[in-house]
């Protein structure tokens, strides 16, 4: 039977377009967060008529498709279950067009953003969604992810970048279908458009994307500053916006992290919790506004402020290097502080929100629970949206220290919803939060996520794309 | 039966939130466009748990139910069919909270935009979704016709501002649920929010809305120039674009209706096509942007070039007031050239959008058709984001003139999916677009409404809801 699938696929989609080696497949089947599954066989379509055959095959056959970008997601999203096919879109690696004039760029799904954001360069213009993943993430997985990033105070998520798609269904036909446009506004009938991006695949398989760009502002000043107590810094957020201060970037890592961001040894440093603070301004009045921003921070008991009047000298300066340092430091301070060195560290990149008023109740309540369990974390954000990530993590096999940090992760989930927050903010649900998205939803109404299944099974009706995802 | 159904409601709501006279079924059931329906009452809840109770009723008796903001829209989408119940949001009208610091304001459906504008300036913060009728459209409306406006261009439309929703479900229960929540990111299932947004009433009842807020930006320059020629004027908005210019406001008027709009005597005027430009930039930089704006303009010809140093200037010197005029100088003129002093003219205001680089040549041809069919016209719209605003009008009961408009409204639909465009941008589908909607969903895939149908069933299994709208 298995057999045979292949032979089919090989027949649809050419020899070249399906591999089946145990160790393609194992190189397939894992995500960013070391999520685990297996397939049958991994599939390579070049054009949105092998997709489309390819889900008709499917349909008839029910044959469970898992759609893949470049698997750089944390929850468990674009990895496979135990059986069915890898979808992976990387050779749909087009750019199709661009558009300064009308701010669109259309694209296949495999378009790495980093790649997108290269060509776009060279007019002045750049896709704003910058996920952390952003070398390797691909336009299709950041459709179906969701995804949102530093730049995500001034120009949002994905959800706010897309303006249409060219989707797959997984019906009789493998129907294609164009929904939204070209054009910033588009209200013909409901938002499909917005129902695919953060789907996670479970909907449709996307194979076309037209972007909203934008300009690159003309110049950003950035102040970095260390606050000894957080709730001085979280009062500085409070008064940049009080003061009508149009924040580009605010970005955050905890008094604990900053100590153990120096095992990167960031150009910059400084003793307590980390603020940076980007705005975007006119050269002329750079100096004024930088001015404006360290009084605040300095009235706020700042103990060490950095300046840079463009985004060149903050490079030069190191401005961004402990933000940017956040996972690798992370990564190499379980390296160091593992007992069995032949084992690795399974980490736990969290993405909570809460409403930026209720930050630094909820960083204290996390260290609070971080103690608790004994666990290990470091705790950063984007702060000027209340976008948190603790990080945490555990020896593999160590099934004490995996406990605590379940354990641990249950009562920041609860924590965040009891804040006004939400479970998940940009990296979505997968496999690894359905049980905290639930519990989000039971606070706000089971009805929501009845209706969700409901929609899944109009796209879906034998629910063969991407399932055990989302619930 | 209809005597039954409205004492039950007159249970259900209280007797002073009942009306079924003529007089104020007649005031509530006609739209901006005099699109008109009739009602067996019109009730006025002042709570969610009465929208509740009135939906849980509807949904036992079969009874339609036609929610309904400020009925300033113009597509027939908020006015009743001939049987059912207008259900006004206009008492619930609070303003529940906001907060500069998490950037957003929660409010009831029945609050004015300008309400809500008015009170957030006292903080220096902005709702920048602006549709025309922002002094009378409400949230409600605006969530539910998935509004634009003029600053569309930087801040989107409503799918772009709404956070959370709060909603009711025309089901057996009445089902209250929240949706979304008070954080920008939020990636909890599917996108319910925006698929309520621009749903027309369709899928739920909004009874709360959680919109995002905006810092007003700190300077505002403008400059207004007319073009001879319309080729030159997109060359300059293309020119700007090339170049960078992060444009906060763009908008157009075509000559003849530059003409037009001298009858509202505008202080300032030129002759030919006119072209408005604002930029938001720091006060220290407004002489040299001003500068590279008017260089923009004059090396593609413009024969004027007013300059405005900030938005107050801009106010005192009337650099808005053409485009202001626009719908004004409309009607004045409709009157002006009435035959029939007793009859009133019939206005179908359109909303097509091409993406910016076909505007020229969708004005050129929108100029041939009207002149084709022989029909009064004026033009304008957002040229930033390719929105056009043609305003067509015939004689109450001149059946040839109506006749003609009707051929043109057709052609036009055709012209904009021709154009890669669409034929709704920010007014919705309504009754009066709906063959247009079906008409540019055969291009893209007719499947499209097949799915926007199921999901009506999902949310609305029962139809009771706004029926007749959207197909």
């Amino acid at each position: 039977m298995d057999r045979e699938i292949v032979e089919d696929l090989r027949k649809i989609l050419g020899k070249e377009s399906v591999e089946d080696d145990e160790l393609t497949i194992k190189l397939y089947s894992r995500d960013a967060a070391y999520i685990e599954g297996n397939a049958l066989a991994v599939v390579f379509p070049k054009s949105t008529e092998e997709v489309s055959a390819l889900l008709s095959y499917a349909y008839k056959k029910d044959l469970k498709i898992y759609p893949q970008g470049s698997t750089s997601e944390l929850v468990g999203s674009s990895t496979p279950g135990n059986d069915g096919v890898i979808l992976s879109l990387s050779r749909m690696d087009r750019i199709k067009e661009y558009s300064v004039v009308d701010m669109y760029a259309v694209t296949e799904p495999g378009v790495r953003l980093v790649e997108l954001n290269e060509t776009l360069a060279e007019v002045g213009y750049m896709f704003p969604i910058d996920p952390a993943s952003v070398k390797s993430a691909t336009v299709g997985g950041a459709v179906n992810s969701g995804a949102g990033g530093m730049m995500g105070l001034r120009y949002g998520t994905m959800k706010d970048a897309v303006l249409g798609l060219e989707i797959v269904l997984p019906d009789e036909k493998g129907t294609v279908l164009k929904i939204g446009g070209k054009t910033t506004k588009n209200r013909a009938g409901y938002d499909l458009v917005r129902l695919i991006v953060g789907s996670e695949g479970t909907l449709a398989v996307v194979t076309e994307a037209t972007l909203k760009i934008v300009p690159m502002p003309e110049n950003i000043v950035s102040v970095a500053s260390f606050f000894p107590d957080l709730d001085d810094l979280v009062n500085a957020v409070v008064e940049l916006k009080r003061r009508g201060v149009n924040l580009y970037i605010a970005e955050f890592l905890d008094a604990q992290t900053v100590e153990a961001a120096k095992v990167m040894r960031p150009r910059i440093q400084g003793e307590g919790n980390l603020l940076i603070i980007s705005v975007d301004v006119a050269r002329e009045a750079a100096e004024r506004v930088l001015s404006v921003l360290e009084g605040i921070m300095r009235d706020n008991n700042a103990s060490a402020v950095f300046k840079a009047r463009s985004m060149k000298e903050a490079e030069e300066m190191g401005i961004f290097d402990m933000r940017r340092g956040f996972y690798p430091a992370s990564i190499k301070i379980a390296a160091e502080r593992r007992r069995d060195i032949e084992k690795r560290s399974i980490f736990f990149i969290e993405d909570i929100s809460v409403p930026p008023s209720r930050l630094a109740e909820c960083v204290k309540r996390i260290r609070e629970l971080a103690e608790k369990y004994n666990v290990n974390m470091t705790l950063g954000g984007h702060i000027g949206d209340g976008n948190l990530h603790p990080n945490v993590w555990f020896e593999e096999g160590n099934e004490e220290e995996k406990r605590r940090a379940l354990e641990f992760l249950d009562e920041l989930m609860k924590l965040a919803v009891d804040l006004d927050g939400t479970v998940s903010s940009e990296h979505g649900i997968g496999t690894t939060k359905k049980e905290f998205l639930l519990m989000e939803m039971e606070r706000k109404g089971m009805k929501a996520i009845e209706i969700m299944r409901e929609i899944k099974r109009v796209f879906d009706p034998k629910g063969i794309l991407n399932p055990g995802k989302l619930w």
